[in-house]
């Protein structure tokens, strides 16, 4: 039988995680039980959020297991069904990833609707991705028309999602990225202004790119960009806290201007996509047509090979990816 | 004619205030107009909000003037009416406070309504302080019986107020305070545990005191407090935000455990209780019944004689005051 690999936790990191907890682990092909689909995978997807499931505490989703391995989204196709749902051929995404096959009971994977868009769009703007721009703009901040727009790591898979549905939905936005050649991306996909956070304070930038204030925050980093937005915050401006990056890797954050939340009635709201699954058709909807109409780019920073795959996961925090970060199969 | 004597904002602070930005200046007493009410102050309030008001920053009330007399909450006597609406004797409340008499147009007085409670009791649990911590609590954290709550600063005024409204609608309560004193106080007063924050971490003391995690957090102190309530948030917490006293000063804030907000969907709110000032009946419906009863208790550190009152405002930021601290005159 054919072997398989798949990479394994070898080891719980404490602050920025290395390639020492990671550990490319071989093993023999499982013989297909009843109800069960083999899948070859195409695409993985690394994110952010990952790194909070190898820490060993309670969560929204049960910490990684040190020796087991690793899970995170993937598209492939069917190569072995013994399911009547499925069909050799099938595109289908999942959660099996940080492997090349996947193999798990029928319910644990979804064939992609025919909307005519490529693969990888099923972790980027159609999926995980574009799902926590969505709900957490237009749900939790409750975003409307004519409303002003932060969103920090806007060159990001998540955050170039929310400047181009801020955008389709007549909001201004202002996006902040670290390097000339992402603001410039930013930009592009249509931000009425780009703050460059490697180039001088962010409070400075916003101040300037949003000189009445800002409604809305989508935060994706915590830290500074975070203490920006209170200091340029209106009264009742809304905060949707996405990702903390800045925090994910255990260093305390820091505020100046924390203490605005009680003069201009900010509301901070955590939230995870899947809060609104019940709602995910009009996500669907809404995202699938600007997908198929071209308002909503995207861009990939494409890793070649499973090897890759903790490498690019490790890139994320040190501003690696433009858009989508994916591994290639 | 007699002479007058009010605090004046001699210069604007930088950090931590003192003595050296206030002066006591005497001018002659000025005639009164038509539609003008003369009072004479006997209870002045000093709260920690008035900080906020020191500095020259736009904010939901406008900073004080450099030269000119500071203002506050104060009860007194009318001794003297041009207006209609009040007579000789009125016992009123009014914003005119850091000053020995108080002269303005009728409609900046309101006439204490007869619930037979003492004069003080309308800078407290019936004024400003009691309805602060009612909206708070009930409106803006949505507390409902049942709920655990965390409050900060519960031996001031605010926050022991907090506690019995708390206790009284049925809820598991746990206040922090400075010291094995003021902690016995809050006990006296019903909180089920009270954490001395100088004894040791508070994260430590609060999760202690709520192994299952806390469901609202009244925030009267922001800081180390602030970071256990986001340490021990279960999920779907509400955190009413009231004051962040440890930011005042311009000290920056640090957190270890605010990533929790995703993870356990915790959302914080800033408030100033005047939003809901068109629900101030409900609030003198069952704050009055409570006062009357006795089922909300009141203590006040009273500093005596006009003199004493920068000084009274500046113990509030060191800790020196249990329950109400007042000025009287």
């Amino acid at each position: 039988m054919a072997s398989t690999r798949a990479w394994i936790l070898k080891s719980r990191p404490t602050g920025m995680p290395d390639m020492g907890n990671f550990e490319l682990r071989e093993r023999e092909q499982e013989a297909l039980g009843e109800g069960r689909v083999r899948v070859e995978n195409r695409w993985l997807s690394v994110d952010p959020y990952m790194r909070g499931r190898m820490n060993d505490v309670k969560s929204y989703v049960p910490p990684f297991e040190v020796g087991k391995p690793l899970e995170g989204g993937a598209v492939g196709k069917v190569i072995e069904s013994r399911s009547p749902h499925f069909k050799e051929g099938d595109t289908v995404f999942h959660m099996y990833g940080w492997r090349d096959q996947a193999v798990g009971p029928a319910e644990k994977f979804n064939k992609v609707p025919p909307l005519g868009v490529s693969d990888e769009q099923w972790l980027g703007n159609l999926g995980l991705t574009g799902a926590t721009a969505y709900f957490g703009l237009l749900r939790v901040a409750a975003a409307k028309e004519g409303d002003t727009v932060f969103v920090s790591a806007a060159a990001g898979a998540v955050g170039s999602a929310v400047v181009q549905i801020a955008k389709a939905k007549g909001m201004t936005v202002i996006g902040s990225a670290g390097g000339e050649e992402k603001c410039a991306w930013v930009r592009e996909i249509g931000a009425d202004a780009a703050i460059d956070y490697k180039a001088g304070p962010v409070v400075k930038g916003l101040m300037e790119a949003a000189p009445k204030g800002i409604d809305v925050y989508f935060d994706n980093v915590g830290g500074e960009h975070l203490d920006a937005a209170f200091a340029t915050a209106r009264n009742n401006a809304r905060f949707a806290i996405c990702g903390m990056i800045d925090a994910y890797n255990g260093a305390p954050q820091s505020f100046r201007y924390m203490a605005r939340v009680i003069a201009a009635r900010i509301q901070l709201k955590g939230f995870i996509y899947t809060d609104y699954l019940p709602e995910m058709g009009d996500f669907y909807r809404d995202m699938g047509g600007w997908v198929a109409s071209g308002q909503v780019k995207s861009r990939e920073t494409i890793h070649e090979g499973l090897e890759a795959t903790p490498q690019a996961f490790l890139d994320l925090f040190t501003g690696g990816n433009t858009g989508k970060m994916l591994v290639r199969l």
